[in-house]
């Protein structure tokens, strides 16, 4: 393990509309800024830009609610349209609810691919213009996959890529950066037999390596400005096959419902 | 905010007993490593040396269990004494569970400072010697402010500290640290009023700053070497009068419940 590691955000990248190379623009942007990317670099990439570049939106004036949308907007005062786009991202609804405060409430929800998050990720911010919502992507593992190999390609070294969306969390309050999407990197570094600083065995201690990834770079992801990518450089990490389902807790094992 | 930040960790920090100044230690381990601080520079400190220096321990010989520890002792093959000193440190135990697959249990607790965790945070690992327990420090946001205030004194600068423990997660597999106390730093920044990238306001988006910070600095801070404190140095942030219960949802807010 490494004693330091920086960061860093790349500035100007263009928006994104769907059909765009997201791989060409980042190397163009890299290019621009006399950067390059350098082996062990990990990308962290909000997957609004990854989302738009492929097309996956939805427009409210193409949606017409299901009459379990029309109910359920009337709990949570949404507009049902959108009900209804959140709804066709979602496995199941875990709650819905509208404080007395709030102009419009929450549905939390489990996205089709595992993670519960508000309004199963479907999300009006960055949105290009009203009445459009950015979903996920349909794959995010495999964004991240042929993203990382244009890059590697180009920079002709292994590099690692998390896609990161932001969520809110149980018990604490504010939102984190988590990885939805991973190419190489590991979602969480397992430490079993590995031994604390006193020789006794580690045997739960399992870092989520990809969500510290992700977390930290809210820290340089600054939501009002452009900055959806930021690069990682210096951790020594290993590569592997992984997906962002290694980070999702099955329900049978989650000691925290 | 700035394009590039960096973190490192302190190498050679000694082992920490009860009454042992942890400040003056890092100010002495910095000075070996002709290292300094410098203004803005955060400090996220693994609990253990807060605890430890502070006496924040139980011993397993000194403990006598209650008859409810002993019931729940069996309910997650624990030892009694360590279920008596997990109750002491919790408001309420949220879930008892142990797996086939597992040789010990665990018990998800509100701790008494309102985290809720495994354990009420009690831990085995990195402890001096088999029979005794690290707890959190007894006011974490008074540790971190103490330790601030001597570093400040020394280096003439302003800083902030963070102090973490490793969490798991409901719903993702892995842990992450988080904040326990707050010296300076903001534990959410509130983006109210601020807008997204396309002039819509930014209504719900507030960083877990603290919390980005804490999971952030588990990239360098391998447990089974001794690094417990990284410095993060290039942020821009907001000096505020912050705590750690910033970070902690009310009972009537947690949406995910």
């Amino acid at each position: 393990m490494p004693d330091s590691m920086m960061m860093f955000r790349l500035s100007g990248l263009p928006d994104f509309q769907e059909g765009d190379d997201l791989a060409q623009s980042i190397i163009d942007t890299l290019a621009l800024n006399k950067q390059q990317l350098v082996e062990g670099d990990i990308l962290v990439i909000a997957h609004k830009v990854v989302s738009k570049s492929e097309g996956a939106c939805a427009y409210l004036d193409q949606v017409t609610p299901s009459p379990e949308a029309i109910e359920l907007a009337k709990t949570v005062n949404k507009d049902p349209r959108k009900v209804e786009v959140i709804l066709s991202q979602s496995k199941r609804v875990v709650r819905a609810f509208k404080r007395p405060d709030q102009e419009e409430g929450t549905l939390i929800a489990e996205h089709k691919n595992g993670y519960i998050c508000a309004n199963a990720a479907v999300d009006e911010s960055n949105a290009d213009h009203p009445g459009q919502l950015i979903l996920l992507p349909e794959d995010p593992d495999k964004s991240a996959q042929q993203l990382c190999l244009a890059l590697e390609a180009h920079f002709a070294c292994n590099l690692g890529i998390v896609i990161s969306d932001t969520f809110g969390r149980p018990w604490r309050l504010g939102q984190t950066n988590v990885a939805i999407g991973l190419a190489n990197v590991p979602g969480v570094m397992s430490m079993l037999g590995e031994e604390d600083a006193f020789g006794r065995p580690l045997s739960v201690t399992a870092p989520a390596f990809a969500d510290e990834l992700a977390a930290a770079s809210g820290l340089l992801m600054e939501k009002s400005a452009k900055a959806p990518v930021i690069v990682f450089r210096g951790l020594s990490w290993p590569k592997t096959d992984s997906s962002s389902r290694d980070l999702i807790r099955s329900h049978n094992e989650d000691l925290f419902r």
